[in-house]
């Protein structure tokens, strides 16, 4: 490829709503363009890179017997009622109406896509297992995208559907793809990438787990033990905690507290420590609109993904107002009316002398002994993990690091195939709901995750694997006529053996071809010069320095190739 | 890949849906499946006909210096009426709005968006000409679905588009991509495709070519000569008549005609041909609401597509009312109201002795010489061309001929770049509008198409060059150790030296494999039986049954190699 024709415009500035080096970078290096709120066109080497990580997921895909299908992007409503998410899954789901006047949705996965193609078209235990996939077009109206490609609305994912006649046969599939993503990312060129226990969500079902891509900037947070091998996502990672309990137990009393409602406010009014208070959190059923308090320990906060589970349904925060029921900054778990739905974390287990809302304007109760006050209260792990509390498998310490998820695999079982009512015939000739699996890889974001471990201050660092060429192809002096006819002698010589070159054909400066190369990311940099020429050499540096010597012209390609082939897993 | 596990249900039963064979055969082997009107998911076998087709393509847009990269397939309204196509595109285009009551669009072509990634992108004429493509999902809400994958309102396509400094620059470029789709449709197999001049339609432009393979089932008519090279679509295919005008002009006569409104009737009752009269077809501008008369011969039909080309925008069939202007059953050309837009076909230049509408109820006029009674009156081509008429290059008879349109070629000019304010400093430092042409394929019809042209009565026949799979290996008892031993040793063999294998590994009859490997249109079956081995040897045949032969084991898979490559453009 002649750079001087290759659409995209390199630049030093950093684009202004930028928040992450990826984002920057790969706007500055003239890859990617922004055409609406997260919805990005591609331009040629993203497009490149994009297609050599299609092409690695594709092969470990296949490798696992994985047959490529493709499924609409568009899809009839009915598709979705039959799974019940045409009605459970909220604005993030495109509706529209077609000229016919008939509901249709975009497709932001496709579970309900897969058991309808293989529904009635597969009737017998003889054709399980089996496992479907495609490469399409996702949208996801987030009502926030960022990032460059890490979260956008549009995308290309990789999603991969599987059928079993058992949980058996489940869990033994399910590990040849948890194994085919570790190969995955480690051949896309990712460095750390921990695998973590995960919620679920829209999907449903139970064991899940997401490929985390460990860095500064991800916005997942992931518990990892400092000892032994346990690692979660915070969304459901169990908390530890020692008893709060103090060996003697106050009587209640009622105290006057005024406008003091936080925790901080109340705790210093009356000199408690913020882990003697009960913090009540409010939400709502996004559905019913039912009232929901969460109790926790002061100085902890509520995991809204768990308390999602545990209700089931979807919740957001809520502010409520006072009424003839709730007295928001007074909320406590005595006395509280029972208009509302009430969860206590295992925090409050056995604790006593907490402070708490009193359920009237103005007022807490002090010296609450959950056991003694709280009789058949159930408790439920609802609270955030914090960094340096205990590992619930061995009981060392836990840190805290920030994630991209780049994949993820879920165990569904039958939710969607008895939905949507598809059966096969098992060994006994009995009709069945197959149990399935689905597996996640989102294309852009995975481009993207890789510019934001594998950077520097020059620019992009692409592994040789999905580098949008392998050589940056640089001849300084092209007006020089030995430099022309070398460099476009070489150039001829490595594509005809493979090689992807991306050749400086432009008549500028050494500073602005080796900026751009290095803001490219290109592995591998060969240099012709009149100097060079000399000796009959050219230099060949790799992007990331660490490699740098003057070959023989004639030598060139061979050690390219060698190169090459020695840095692709 | 083992059959045994293949999604995909194969059945003797003809969708009642299917009005062409390539439509019932493709649902019958399981290959694709329908989702909802014009929508539809692809079986493993389809997608690999498509990645095939996709890689065709790919290789010839490589070859003329394409660059892929990827647009959007949702895309903001603020792009499409920069172009003026949010107003100017009808229902066929998806408008819907977000979470944010912004305004969004599903592509169904992509010229905005590519002026869009270029602009800015692109500065100096040394960047062009460029061309870039992507193979990108789109969505058309056609009113009329049908053919299975032939017209469907969801699709993928290879889209091109190319950027010049004049249009010299893009005519020669436009003969490169004229070449590489007559490559590409040769390579995919297909046999009869006509390169035919077109209307450009939607796309604005003027010079424009359609691919067409030529099957009875074609939705489009094509005008062939007989004798000269001459070929173009019916919608602008030239009109070349004799003049129609007797040797003496009768006098101007208004006649009673009662209720015979129609051509036939009123021929009928005043005993004229119907080429001795004058049918006046009303359409309406579909956004103006402007009434259109269009005056032709009797005998010939209005051809819409240059009618609406000489309007200038989208008409539609008006059936009017009668008015105090208008009598819908009597419209002539003597004495019509100004207040329509009238135009006249060139068919009525220079006749005489015509009859025609009066302008009042119940009335005809006779005796109309157009050269005496219309003055000043301008001539359009707007009639359809008919069977046998002559040629405009040569003279010679046209012939009529049906086809599927598979893909197409236009001459932009600056009409996007123009309307989107895309310009590039020209050698002399002057900002200019580049010039641009375009250029599709869709993928999902190129795979119908060729279904359609290659078919017998026992189901597909696919080229070697896109078959899902090259050889159908079909074991006859593998119940008998000795067959199933030397079946999976092939298997691995042939799999090992990169032929594509469907292996039949059921338990079933001879009669059900082979029915199921004719329909599936795989080009070599090789079968492997008690009765082949007796002489070591398997059978190999050609699905098109000029290949016949029993070959030895240790030979097959080089022979199958060599018949592979030979088979391959």
């Amino acid at each position: 490829m002649l750079l001087s024709k290759l659409v995209g415009e390199r630049t030093k500035e950093n684009p202004s709503d930028a928040t992450i080096r990826s984002h920057a970078l790969l706007v500055r290096a003239g890859f990617i363009k922004l055409v609406a709120n997260g919805i990005w066109a591609l331009a040629m080497p993203a497009r490149r890179i994009c297609k050599k990580i299609e092409n690695i997921i594709r092969e470990e895909m296949d490798a696992v017997e994985g047959q490529e299908v493709s499924f609409p992007v568009v899809m009839p409503r009915e598709l979705w009622e039959e799974s019940g998410r045409y009605s459970s899954i909220g604005d993030e789901m495109v509706r529209f109406k077609d000229r016919n006047q008939k509901d249709l949705v975009l497709g932001m996965t496709h579970e309900e896509a897969a058991v309808y193609l293989c529904r009635n078209w597969v009737s017998s235990y003889q054709q399980l297992p089996f496992m479907i996939y495609q490469l399409q077009t996702k949208f996801r109206d987030e009502a926030r995208s960022r990032g460059g490609l890490i979260r956008v609305r549009e995308f290309v994912m990789k999603d991969a559907y599987s059928f079993h006649m058992s949980q058996e046969g489940l869990e033994e599939y399910y590990q040849r793809m948890y194994d085919a993503y570790s190969r995955i990312f480690k051949r896309i060129g990712m460095k750390k990438v921990a695998v973590v226990k995960s919620d679920s969500g829209m999907m449903g079902g139970n064991i899940a787990h997401e490929y985390m891509l460990l860095t500064p900037s991800g916005e997942d947070t992931i518990v990892l033990c400092s000892s032994c091998d346990y690692k979660a996502n915070i969304e459901i990672a169990a908390s530890v905690r020692e008893p709060n309990r103090d060996d003697i137990s106050s009587e209640l009393e009622e105290v006057f507290t005024a406008d003091k409602i936080q925790i901080d406010e109340v705790s210093e009014l009356l000199k408690v420590p913020a882990h003697k208070t009960i913090k009540a959190v409010t939400y709502e059923n996004r559905y019913s609109g039912e009232i929901i308090v969460a109790f926790i320990r002061g100085d902890l906060e509520i995991n809204e993904a768990k308390l999602k589970k545990l209700v089931g349904k979807d919740i957001v925060p809520a502010s409520l107002q006072d009424s003839q029921d709730v007295f928001a900054g007074n909320i406590g778990p005595i006395g509280l009316t029972d208009k509302v739905k009430v969860f206590f974390d295992t925090s409050l287990k056995e604790a006593n002398n907490m402070v708490g809302g009193a359920n009237k304007p103005e007022y807490h109760i002090t010296g609450i002994d959950v056991s003694r006050d709280l009789k058949g209260v159930r408790f439920d792990d609802i609270s955030k993990v914090r960094e340096n509390e205990k590992c619930p498998v061995c009981g060392h310490e836990l840190n805290l690091e920030n994630g991209i998820e780049v994949g993820n695999i879920f165990q569904l079982g039958d939710k969607y195939t008895k939905g949507m009512n598809m059966t096969v015939l098992n060994r006994e000739g009995k009709a069945q709901h197959p149990i399935m699996g689905c597996y996640g890889i989102g294309i852009g974001r995975a481009l993207s995750s890789v510019a934001e471990e594998s950077n520097d201050e020059y620019g992009l660092i692409w592994p040789m694997s999905i580098a949008p060429w392998h050589v940056y192809l640089c001849p300084l002096r092209l007006d020089d006529p030995l430099v022309k006819e070398n460099a476009y002698k070489l150039y001829r010589e490595l594509e005809e053996q493979g090689v992807e070159v991306l050749f400086d054909d432009r008549d500028t400066s050494a500073g602005v071809k080796f900026s751009d190369c290095d803001l490219m990311g290109i592995p591998l940099r060969v240099v012709i010069s009149p100097r060079s020429l000399k000796n009959n050499q050219a230099e060949v540096q790799s992007r990331t320095k660490d490699f740098n010597k003057n070959i023989n012209l004639s030598d060139v390609t061979s050690e390219i190739k060698k190169i090459i082939s020695n840095s692709i897993l």
